[in-house]
């Protein structure tokens, strides 16, 4: 490579191959499925939206087809429940993402906020702001369809995502990296790994509370999110590079990566996962062989994990506002232009 | 209405309830294809664009929807060029509704231009220019399921929508406006009319050649085409307003009708022509009754008419650039404001 006439590229990264061995499958329902989520999001997140701009940006990034890419098998009303819940935890995401004003400026705003949101989740009847009715209606949708003990795990699994979305905030406003081990710490809570899980049982109409914490299921969990977290750090990278909370970043600043070199570490690393993932599986569908409802349960996860990353090539949310996908899975990726608007051709 | 104290607003309209009286079915691959017909627009239409603005601004109209939506029924491979070929098309008419400069500045130019794509689209092998390149693969991909009397009618529905299109212009370009009888006529030309009839048959995967200018299935077309243009003109008026080939312009024009009451007239027209088609294809079916391939083509124009009117409330090629449906299908249209983009919340 010294012998190369050419002088490597800093202004980006390469966007490496992932192996994509899960099947991508899109829910039958997939496009009407996004238009119903939206006019969800129109009634229910208006009014959570510190601007019309901000709603419009929100549905631009396609979020809608979150739900009919990870839960592809599910019935028409789940998928589109789905679609709405993951509308809504993308919108608190965006909003903590948001470091000079509102809920992402500070750490003891932003939890006095998600306390708000956990108590109203759980309590649907006494729900009074936008984000409150906004839970209940998709607490009131699908708490029906959950066991009291998933019912249980799903409260407490949203509030483990605030929490780890609070936790994530002073890193992100005084620009600490941590290192490996306590970022994925972190990110397990915050990229919503407990309700992801919860919700795959919901989107497989299936109730395997009992062995969430088995040592088989275990095994499965642990390298599924960790698969899912390093696809999400790559392929967000273009919006997100800078940010202590990824894992490319933290490789960069601990292990002195040149930003190429942390990206394909980072993307080794979460094909490994996906490696042991396939493994646990198998493992676990063997061992489980008498629970039906197991096999189901994986069945869902491997779709869950395709649809995730599948989604997250086609976002707007990552590609830049006003992109469209056009199928690309590589190539060169340049970090936020300074007007992305006009990068990708808007009118101004 | 005239004791009401509010003085009516004239800086819009109110968009009319349609009957929608035509079963909505998405392809069970509509998101999908919508994604894969991207990436043929980026490999063969980006050369046709005069900018990458013009191409992303075209990818944001979701027009790959239009395929899904207009043949629900038809297999991967069809829908998939039927959303190919709605991009190529839809381009054109883009590019020739830019009266500033290019193709839609002169009809002489623009007359020059479709010579060419006739030409090349007839015969692939000759093909060299950008258009030319996408015609001949779409002809390549579609003929070998045409039967040679289909591959005649398709090449010369390509030319008759050129030509109808070269029409409009001289109306365009000096704002005059036709009379009803010869704006329908101009428009059935230019709104594609033939080889959307022709379309229909190549997504039933049927031939009814041998009946197009039967007086059974020409009743069905006369009200299905008219419907289709009416629904059209009321639904894109948002971005038409001023057009002189718009029904709707025709009427407060000729008939002196006040805005609302010209979109009113028009969407009533609309409705009566679904009525209309509705007894004429329930006749149709009755008299050919001994002809499968005439049902089946029927109910794939059901799925046409009711396809394209679900598109057109759904495109930001109508609803604005940047806008995002939310499933309205009613409520107050202002025509296009100064700034479309900003007024949809993009970044500027």
């Amino acid at each position: 490579m010294s012998h190369s006439p050419t002088v490597p590229r800093t202004d980006g990264f390469h966007l490496p191959v992932f192996p994509r061995s899960l099947p991508v499958v899109y829910h039958p329902h997939a496009a009407q499925t996004e238009f119903r989520s939206n006019a969800w999001v129109r009634r229910y997140l208006e009014s959570c939206c510190t601007s019309q701009t901000q709603l419009m940006r929100l549905l631009r990034q396609r979020v809608g087809l979150y739900g009919p890419l990870v839960a592809p098998l599910t019935d028409r009303d789940r998928v589109l429940a789905l679609a709405d819940f993951y509308h809504f935890v993308g919108l608190i995401d965006d909003l903590a993402a948001d470091h000079t004003g509102g809920l992402g400026a500070s750490p003891g705003g932003a939890r006095a906020a998600f306390d708000r949101i956990t108590a109203e989740f759980g309590d649907p009847g006494s729900a009074t702001t936008p984000f409150g009715l906004a839970a209940a209606d998709l607490w009131q949708r699908m708490s029906p369809d959950l066991s009291s003990r998933q019912q249980h795990r799903f409260h407490q699994s949203l509030a483990a995502f605030l929490d780890g979305i609070a936790a994530e905030l002073p890193y992100q406003l005084t620009g600490t990296v941590p290192d490996y081990p306590a970022y994925i710490d972190i990110r397990l809570a915050s990229f919503g790994c407990d309700f992801i899980c919860l919700l795959n049982e919901y989107a497989a109409a299936v109730d395997v509370s009992d062995l969430s914490r088995s040592p088989e299921l275990r095994a499965v969990h642990d390298h599924a999110m960790r698969q899912m977290i390093l696809v999400n750090d790559v392929l967000s990278l273009r919006k997100e590079h800078g940010d202590p909370m990824n894992a490319v970043r933290v490789l960069e600043h601990h292990d002195r990566l040149p930003l190429q070199q942390a990206v394909d570490e980072v993307a080794a690393r979460a094909a490994a996962h996906e490696h042991r993932y396939l493994q646990a599986r198998d493992a676990a569908r063997r061992q489980l062989a008498h629970r039906p409802d197991v096999d189901a349960y994986l069945r869902a996860m491997d779709h869950l994990l395709a649809g995730a990353q599948e989604f997250e090539y086609l976002t707007p949310r990552y590609l830049g506002d006003g992109a469209v996908w056009d199928g690309s899975t590589t190539g060169w990726v340049s970090p936020v232009p300074a007007d992305p608007a006009a990068a990708n051709g808007l009118p101004s």
